[in-house]
């Protein structure tokens, strides 16, 4: 593996899968393996999960780890060719890159998209040119369109949890109170749709009208604007909020009850309930789930090391070629 | 030792005392007992010295260390239940705790008081609820009442210069231009009260009339409102401001000078100076002092390392049972 | 070496570049150095490459590493004495560079000039305090006036390209939006001048008039204010903007074109560029150089490394005498 940046740069699912069930089973096996090699952790937005698991993950590996928030340690970033940098940006993202590539063997970097310029977004300016310009492979901590650690970690998470060969998978959306980027639910879509065709699940995206997600992402997944008819039968449900990708950025009032509840659960197959965290209890999903026995959202969130896990190992063994 | 949150999680103080400066003789004996093991501090609140030396001790210890700023790098922190989270918090404290407990082998957390709401302060619900829902041993890098990292050090320091058996031990309250939270002088009375219990100090609290601490760590202690009637055959003082318990975070006028000078210093048995720092110069304790042959305090905010250290490492040897 | 804060601090220039070169080429073969050895990092403003490459350097030789952001983490600082702490500063220098020296075998400081305070910028005040009060070994990461480890850098870069023995150097004002301070220029300057005494470079200046830096760092290099003239036969070209040290901290509006580009390097011997980063593009230094054949910008500042290495490494040999 040479960049994780989609589900693209993983051929066999199940595979890359198992490895990081093999890592959970014996964490410190591999100490060796990044002896003298360096992370660096670059973030322009917050993180808790992401920051620490992928810390913990490369430690795990014998790695030295950096790590830098940009937007308060460093330089603001300038991402634009062609212009005289006589404003705010101090430092243009080809010299950043470029210094960064040089001081670490592997880079993860964390951009969040602008929710404002649609096609800058989803090109994912800023991080192919961190990509370019850096020289070195990288690992996205989420960027403005995927966050494939999290799609990892579900996948692993379903493939623990699973009690038949293909369960079916509901994306569900959710209300929120802010705009929030679509990078989760394609990511998610994205990976369940190729472990659709992979045989490992079965994948249905329950949404209101208006929040459609980029057809790219979402390639033979059912897609339903009713939430109890997507419910039904369900062996898992991921409860995620997201902004409309069409009339980007913004949020529509939505009149039905999308609220994930005790009671919706009850159209299920018993359905084990996931979220990437952070969540709003009781405006995406319910308490009573949160704290109930079908809540994966915990065990969820630790297999993040996991999956940081299996492809800096893999990263580092391409390294070694 | 699971938690260190309390005087009440040692028993034996002299014991804990020696095995810390036995940690201070050979600092690197215990590279091996940490190894594979994770530390992760998490911080709502700036932090000189416990970051510092918290870090140190852990890393002499031979664990992994990460550091988050939780109120600058992640995600605000809800801690109320059963309320709609439609508001600025972002990630509620469950699930927060819970998933930084399954990164980490051992967390610290520093949190400090509101100030406002009483109740909450002295009840420790944001540490309680911390405690509860991380699932693994926490000790507080300062909690809105305790800071008993830094009493240990104290109690470390004191033994360390100690000319008699049972040094009279004086706290001293002093001005500020602030309301500080009690925390240190809590915690520094109730360790000095169970010291005194131990046959280890004689304690004695001086302040304004309006600045009583709450009795529940005052147990044993001599109180007084005369400062020079305090210091009088005192070996060591140890000066600090607080803001008012009763009327709760409100700072009152005081018309005496508590100021500790060198004149004050005069009525003592050539007492030691002590002092958790950060010192305000010449408000709280004057620079002749600092400067001055009497003053412990780079020796005592040294010392934090110990104190920490040996906590650690009755944590670790704890989770190898 | 006991602390780096100036070429002062090097007796044989190209020794100390030869054995940067050989940790370049040898990076790990120094592991065993550092180890038990703690390195703290304390910055006071942002950073990014000084940041990564110190602690890279750190780690390749084996310490252990804590960075501590001061101004965002920790407590603002008081430098003055002998005045009541009754402000906005929390904690003086005094205490603060003290407690940080415990706990550290060598410690470095990032802190740039107030512009608008001569003296105290140029008396190095703030540094000179905290090597006074900390008590053991400290590397710059840059003063108000001087930053060693971007010279060294330099040095180093240059002796990797130079074409023959003694090759002409020279440093260019560029113009800004922003009124910078004297530090990398300053610190250039007095390390090509010695540079130049030991028969490695031939150096010259060329700034606008009311542009001169302090005597005190350019002893014995030529000095014009013609931008042409300077760059005739140069073999490397260091592009740099700074305010005026004369008319401390200001700006002037000035008439020529001082931007470096394509067309002005065809009056050079193909000379090489250089620039400490972050650079303006086009404001500076012209897109078409940076992304052309000459640029060495990227090639300089991961150099940054070896030049941090070499330095950690002769302080740790030098704390084990």
């Amino acid at each position: 593996m040479n960049n994780f940046f989609s589900v693209a740069d993983i051929d066999d699912l199940d595979s890359v899968v198992q490895e990081a069930l093999s890592l959970k089973a014996d964490p410190y096996a591999w100490r060796e393996l990044g002896k003298n090699k360096t992370l660096g952790l670059v973030f322009l937005n917050p993180s808790l999960r992401t920051r620490l698991s992928t810390q913990k993950a490369a430690m795990s590996l014998g790695m030295d780890v950096m790590v830098i928030n940009m937007d308060k340690e460093g330089w603001a970033l300038e991402t634009q060719d062609g212009i005289i940098m006589n404003g705010t940006t101090v430092e243009h993202i080809r010299e950043a890159a470029a210094v960064m590539g040089e001081y670490c063997d592997i880079l993860g970097l964390r951009s969040f998209p602008s929710l404002k310029d649609k096609v800058a977004d989803y090109t994912e300016e800023l991080f192919n040119k961190f990509i370019k310009f850096c020289g070195v492979p990288v690992v996205s901590l989420e960027s403005a369109t995927r966050h494939p650690l999290q799609s990892l970690t579900d996948l692993i998470t379903i493939t623990e949890h699973k009690q038949i060969a293909k369960p079916k998978v509901v994306l569900a959306w959710a209300p929120h109170v802010k705009a929030l980027p679509q990078a989760v639910p394609n990511s998610f879509s994205e990976w369940m749709c190729k472990a659709q065709e992979q045989d490992l699940v079965d994948f249905t995206i329950a949404h209101p009208a208006g929040y459609e997600l980029n057809e790219e992402f979402t390639v033979g997944a059912q897609i339903v604007y009713d939430l109890n008819q997507a419910l039904n039968g369900a062996d898992f449900v991921y409860v995620k909020n997201w902004s409309s990708y069409s009339d980007y950025g913004q949020v529509y009032p939505v009149q039905e009850d999308w609220l994930m509840t005790n009671e919706k659960l009850g159209l299920t197959n018993d359905a084990k309930v996931m979220h990437c965290l952070p969540v709003r209890r009781d405006l995406e999903l319910s308490s009573e789930i949160l704290d109930g026995p079908n809540s994966l959202v915990v065990k969820e969130a630790a297999n993040r090391v996991w999956a940081a896990q299996v492809v800096l190992k893999r990263m580092l063994e391409n390294l070694k070629k």
